[in-house]
């Protein structure tokens, strides 16, 4: 499943450190998690925007917004106006990034998940380029209306080096084979809605989840912060303050489908612990 | 208020074009709107990330999530771990761009408001650089933790050249000059809880200024989509489809206090017409 046994590398590279928060009460084993190639998958799987960088015609290095798709190596592709400023500066020089940040993040957006591809963009040949044109429609619907124009071009970043942040303390670089030969999550776009879900109408589990499977035997109330294949991450309140916690599935889920029988699991286990 | 009577150009240069929307029924004169130097200076307000461009070691553009603040001449203040790469890049080459795009944006982003400034980096000195670290404090009120940390280092962005792009066909270029002598649009911060009220408490109100001041007399229901301080976009129903409106307030709100006096003339103003 997990295709890198490497963890996450711990490192003081984002500006902050996270609130001291109370220690668990009771030791578990930590949760299974992502690996950093998957979260870097999961990222470029949930949006079709984020930021290119390239290099101008006057010397400096060029930010801008664009829409894109990906292929299934999670090698993004791009269809851009030649009008376009990074589409002209692509044309002088391949080399760019582009970084992808968690659409919805928590309101420390340095708290959230974000990845930057670096590589090198070159134009599909005929039978690849029909496979990157439904790629982009696929993640932007809107480019149908466009997608014959002839002053747009279509062009695949390959992906040599990537950099995944996924919050205060927890980044690591990835090779560019890890990133192809990870999976990108197959819940993450169910996981939204499942989150509210929880949220909405499970309180009550999620709360014991967190007592007697999260190490917080005080915890007085507990809220879905986000879910991945692997498991649940909750934020927590105990009367020592704010704290955080994570639960793993009894196994990784392989579908989106397969989220709610994970999570009724859970939440069995917990009332029996 | 406008600082410069240069209307945005209109070009072909993101992807796409607005869809086809019907046409007002009766002719009204366009009403004011922020200057593209405003758009940029309102944009770099409104939000504290954004994500920069710097030239990596390796010789490729590097796009990274940073957190920013503004001094007054919009000037972007960054205060960032020499840990981190995009730091050691500044180190190397001072050259950088920084795109802020809308927080909170449309469903389809693109659509949305996003700016590019491009510059150079410099340590400011002692005197200025107090004022910068007030300013990335009062935009990151979380930096307080790690203000004095001495792996952090502080660079203002000395911008040389900006590129606004509204949405599709509103875009424009911006001398430095005219960026930093544009004023940041003082209900910036007012204008998404504003936006809110209106949709929430006011659609009968905002019907009326599209039917009677927007020229869609056959509009059967609108939303408030902005609210700047020169006036409201709206979006609006009509048998004939989807549309969208703007009415401009009697005269520009200089201050946020001022946006309900505003917008409470122009519904009396609608319901007399």
């Amino acid at each position: 499943m997990s295709e890198s046994a490497t963890p996450p590398v711990f490192e003081h590279d984002v500006p902050g450190t996270p609130p001291a928060i109370p220690p668990p009460l009771e030791d578990r084993a930590p949760a299974p998690r992502r690996t950093p190639a998957e979260e870097a998958r999961a990222l470029v799987a949930s949006t079709n925007v984020g930021t290119l960088a390239t290099h101008s015609e006057d010397g400096y290095p060029w930010a801008s917004l664009v829409a894109f798709g990906s292929l299934e190596t999670g090698a993004p592709v791009l269809f851009v106006s030649t009008l376009a400023e990074h589409a002209r500066n692509l044309e002088r020089d391949p080399r760019a990034s582009l970084v992808v940040a968690t659409p919805h993040p928590r309101s420390d957006v340095l708290a959230s998940g974000r990845v930057t591809l670096a590589g090198t963009v070159e134009r599909p040949n005929p039978e690849l380029a029909e496979v990157a044109r439904d790629a982009y429609v696929e993640a932007v619907p809107t480019a149908k209306a466009y997608l014959d124009f002839r002053d747009f071009s279509l062009w695949i970043l390959g992906v040599e080096r990537v950099r995944w942040v996924g919050g205060y303390g927890r980044m690591d670089s990835v090779d560019a084979a890890s990133y192809r030969a990870a999976e990108a999550d197959p819940v993450a776009r169910a996981a939204a809605g499942a989150t509210q879900h929880l949220n909405e109408d499970h309180a009550d589990a999620l709360l014991v989840m967190a007592q007697r499977l999260g190490g917080y035997p005080d915890a007085t109330g507990a809220t879905c912060a986000s879910i991945d294949r692997y498991g649940l991450d909750l934020d927590l309140e105990t009367a020592r303050g704010p704290a955080a916690t994570r639960i793993g599935f009894a196994s990784p889920v392989n579908e989106a489908g397969g989220l709610r029988g994970a999570t009724v699991e859970l939440a069995r286990r917990a009332r029996s612990a």
